[in-house]
Parts: C-alpha cells; sequence; structure tokens
C-alpha cells in the first residue's frame, strides 16, 4: 500500500515565508505518519491572485534552486516522503505555473500547467513540457494543475502512458452557478475523471478568500470505486491522508469481458490522441 | 427552452409487448406534458440479460420497420415529442445493440452502440454507424449507450461535433465495488462529464432485478453547471423531465478568458482526437 496525502492550505498572496512555513507544517506532519507522497495547493507558495504581472515575476523563484524548493528538500532529505508543490515558477524571463515534484534524494522533475485559467494567461508561459510521467519506487506518478483536469485528453493521456496516480495541485475557485458548497462540482468531477480511467487522484485545493475570490476547498482523494478521503472543508485547512493500493489502477478487468482500456474502439477514434511529447 | 424527459423504467427480459406498452405510458405522460425529447432506457423493449444470442435473436426487430418502433412513431405522429429509445435491433443477421431516434414526422436515424459491455459481446455486433450528430428543430442532439460514456473519447468527440444534448439510454448494473445507492458513482461521473463538455445529458436508466442482476436506477438529467433533475430512484421504476436551455451548451465563456473548449491544447493532443466517421 502506498500512503498519500493531500494538504489544503490557506496561502497568503505575497507572503512565501508564512507560506512555505505552513507547508512545511503539513510536510512534518506526513513525515510523522508515513506518508509516500503529499500533494500542496497550487501556488501554495506565492499565492494565486496577482494584481500584475510584475508581482507574479517577483514573487517567481527557479526549479530547483529557489528557496521554496531548498526548504522543501531539506524537510524531506532522507524521509521517505516525495512532494508534489504547486510553485509560481521563474525560468530566465518567463514564468510558468508550476509543480514539482521533490524525493527523499533531492529533485526529480517539473510539471507547467499546460491549460491557463482566466487571468493566469496575462502572467504565465503555457506549460512547455508536455505530460510527463515519473517512475517513482512506488508506482507511476502523472501531475496536472486545476483546470488542466477539465480536458479529459490529457487525463486519458497519462493513463494512456501508464500512470497509477495522478497528483492534482488545485486553485477551484467558484465558477459562474457555481455559488457554495451546495452545489460544488469539483470533486464529483474528479472522482468520475478518476473512475472512468481507472487511476488514482491526490487533489489537493487551498481554501480561503484572496483578493475578492472564494475558493472552494473540498480537497480530495479519488480512486477507480470512488472517494478514498473527503471531500475536504470548504472553507478551512485541512488534510487529507488515505492508503492506496497502486496495482488498483492496473487492474482494469471491471466484469468478465470488460475492460475500459482495452475496449476503447480505436478504429474509431485515435488510438493515442495524438499526444505529442516536446522535443528533448 | 427545451423540454426534456427521461423514463426510469423495469424492462422484463422477453416481454416486449409488456415492456412497449409501459413506455407507451411514458410516451403519452410526456406528449401531455409537451415534452419535446425523451429518453427510454438501453434494451426497453427487449429486456437486457439474455442467456443466448438465440433469445437477444428472437426478441430482435428491424428499425425502423418493426413493431416497437411503429407503436411508438403512432404515438408521437402529430404531436411535438421526440424519443430515442433502446431497442434490440437485428439487420439481416447481424445484432445491434441500438437506440432509434423517433420524431412527430417519422424515423429520423439509429445509433448502435460502440462500446459493448461484458456478455453484449456474445450476443450484438460492435456499433458501424460512428458517432451520427443529429440536427432537431430545437438543436443538435448525439446518442450514446451505457457505458460509451465510460469512454472520455466519444463524449469529446460529440461535443467537438457541436452536439448540445447527449441521450443516453442506460441499463447501469452493480459493478464491483459498487453494491448500493450509497456508492453509486453513475450519476456524478455523468454530471462531471457533462460539465467537462458544457453539454446536457439525459440518462435514461432501467431499474429492478434480472436474472441475479441488479440494475441501479438513479437515472439523471444534468448540464453543464450540475444535476437538473434527479438522481432517480435507485429501485423503482421514475420519471424525471427538466427544461433546459440549449445555448447553454454554447455558451461556454467561463470566465473572461477561459473557454474549455477554446483553450485545448491541440499543440499537445490532436485537435480531434482522430474521429473516423464510417464511410456513406
Amino acid at each position: 500500500m502506498v500512503r498519500v496525502a493531500a494538504a489544503q492550505l490557506e496561502p497568503r498572496v505575497g507572503d512565501k515565508t508564512s507560506n512555505v512555513q505552513n507547508a512545511l507544517v503539513a510536510l512534518r506532519r506526513a513525515i510523522d505518519a508515513q506518508v509516500d507522497l503529499i500533494v500542496l495547493p497550487e501556488l501554495s507558495n506565492s499565492g494565486y491572485l496577482f494584481y500584475s504581472r510584475a508581482e507574479a515575476f517577483d514573487l517567481s523563484e527557479q526549479i530547483p534552486d529557489g528557496p521554496t524548493c531548498r526548504v522543501y528538500l531539506e524537510a524531506i532529505e532522507g524521509t521517505g516522503l516525495h512532494v508534489v508543490a504547486g510553485i509560481c515558477e521563474r525560468d530566465g524571463n518567463r514564468l510558468y505555473n508550476s509543480a514539482v515534484l521533490l524525493g527523499p534524494g533531492g529533485y526529480i522533475g517539473t510539471y507547467r500547467k499546460l491549460h491557463l485559467w482566466n487571468r493566469e494567461k496575462l502572467f504565465f508561459e503555457p506549460g512547455n513540457l508536455g505530460l510527463p510521467l515519473f517512475h517513482l519506487p512506488f508506482g507511476r506518478v502523472g501531475i496536472l494543475i486545476c483546470y488542466d483536469a477539465w480536458f479529459p485528453e490529457v487525463v486519458r493521456i497519462l493513463k494512456l502512458q501508464g500512470a497509477d496516480i495522478i497528483c492534482n495541485p488545485t486553485c477551484w475557485d467558484l465558477m459562474p452557478g457555481l455559488v457554495d458548497e451546495s452545489n460544488n462540482l469539483m470533486p464529483p468531477m474528479h472522482m468520475g475523471q478518476a473512475h472512468m480511467n481507472n487511476v488514482f487522484m491526490i487533489c489537493a485545493d487551498r481554501c480561503g478568500l484572496e483578493r475578492g475570490c472564494t475558493f472552494a476547498g473540498s480537497s480530495c482523494i479519488v480512486g477507480p470505486t470512488g472517494y478514498l478521503a473527503g471531500p475536504a472543508s470548504f472553507s478551512d485547512e485541512d488534510y487529507l491522508i488515505a492508503d492506496i493500493n497502486v496495482s488498483d489502477a492496473r487492474r482494469h478487468h471491471w466484469s468478465e469481458l470488460s475492460d475500459p482500456i482495452a475496449d476503447r474502439r480505436v478504429d474509431v477514434y485515435a488510438a493515442d490522441l495524438g499526444y505529442r511529447p516536446p522535443a528533448d
């Protein structure tokens, strides 16, 4: 079994020191509980709603040499914990809405958000690293960030590459028509994605009000048969933990004669969804 | 506004006369309520769990010249009602798990299930009519049958073709791990599909126990912002009705700068999912 966790945090925009310290509390809690993999929210070191690109630039840092990665790496060195954390990334003069994957032995990789939501387009470059799959000791791990998961293509492409677990740092804001907890579509939608694709998803959302925007909390850990943990609190910081059997992502014979991957009608639609990985 | 309905029925396998009469009650109710479009469950004229192909063959009929279509067409002639109904179809010596689309002016078209679930593979041919889109007076309508909707490719292809409404006759049986109403993933999963793709879905399920198999009921009418009606009863016949604004399926600017169709990263994955319509 693989022990996974989602830390639902309330970052304060601009206060990186405090945000990273707050995240460290979650990492220490995960280390104490012998968690293998924890996910922190999107842009959880910087905060989310920037007034300008200049503000985002000032809050950005390099991966993995920036201060946030250094602090996280120091915390997990020599433990069993892997971390996926949303970072406001600077690469030269380009900014990316990224998630870094760190392990007990050091930096492992980066995912850059492919589908930028709303005003993120004013500040960030679209992701240019494709959909990397990381082979960790306990299984194959992909990463998506928030709005990415509204695109069935990318969840499917990760599954077809062999993903067992999809880490999903998010900042779910309340879209029109989604006014409060009572009609929050995000957890069931992600549960549906996990079920359809027979994968696990660890969705770590932020919560709270930031510059007029309410975030939806409701982090969740979901798998082929539904919720493993959560949805978490709508309004407050929270912490989810679950033990998952990674093999269940690879065992998708749902009935005697049905396998939802083998049963794809690749005579009617493309076998590979036309995935174009980036050139090396 | 378009008025749509889902009739949740409990067909008796082998008793076509009774099943069709039962469906007629739902059609008349829809006509009285000035419904524009009603969906009946998968294989709702024949029943679902055949012992053998020979039994399925005996219960099959031609579309649209068989007795079931004739009875339905007579019932809706000159009204405003369109019907999507699951039919055990015979075409020569081939059997298909099909849905017929009938209108007040006569036969409109047929969809043949692309993805056959479990023992359906022992009796039916895989669908060979692709993913037709029907232009009805009130909007563009596609059809999927049950297990089809577990394949994100086909919902997306219908959306990319312009579908406003997806009619979904189903026989949701209880898969391993889905033991009762408490963890029924089907309605939230379909709600997620409708939300991600910004379309409406009318899921008409069957209910009841047939030859040892329990069906999940829980029919639902869902749209871009969640449930419009249902989930229906888990165990009993039921009837859902909703008024939908078809334009909401075409108005998918979810925020000032976000459109979940325009935002697709067709530089990373195929623009069209490689859809291959059948040759004429």
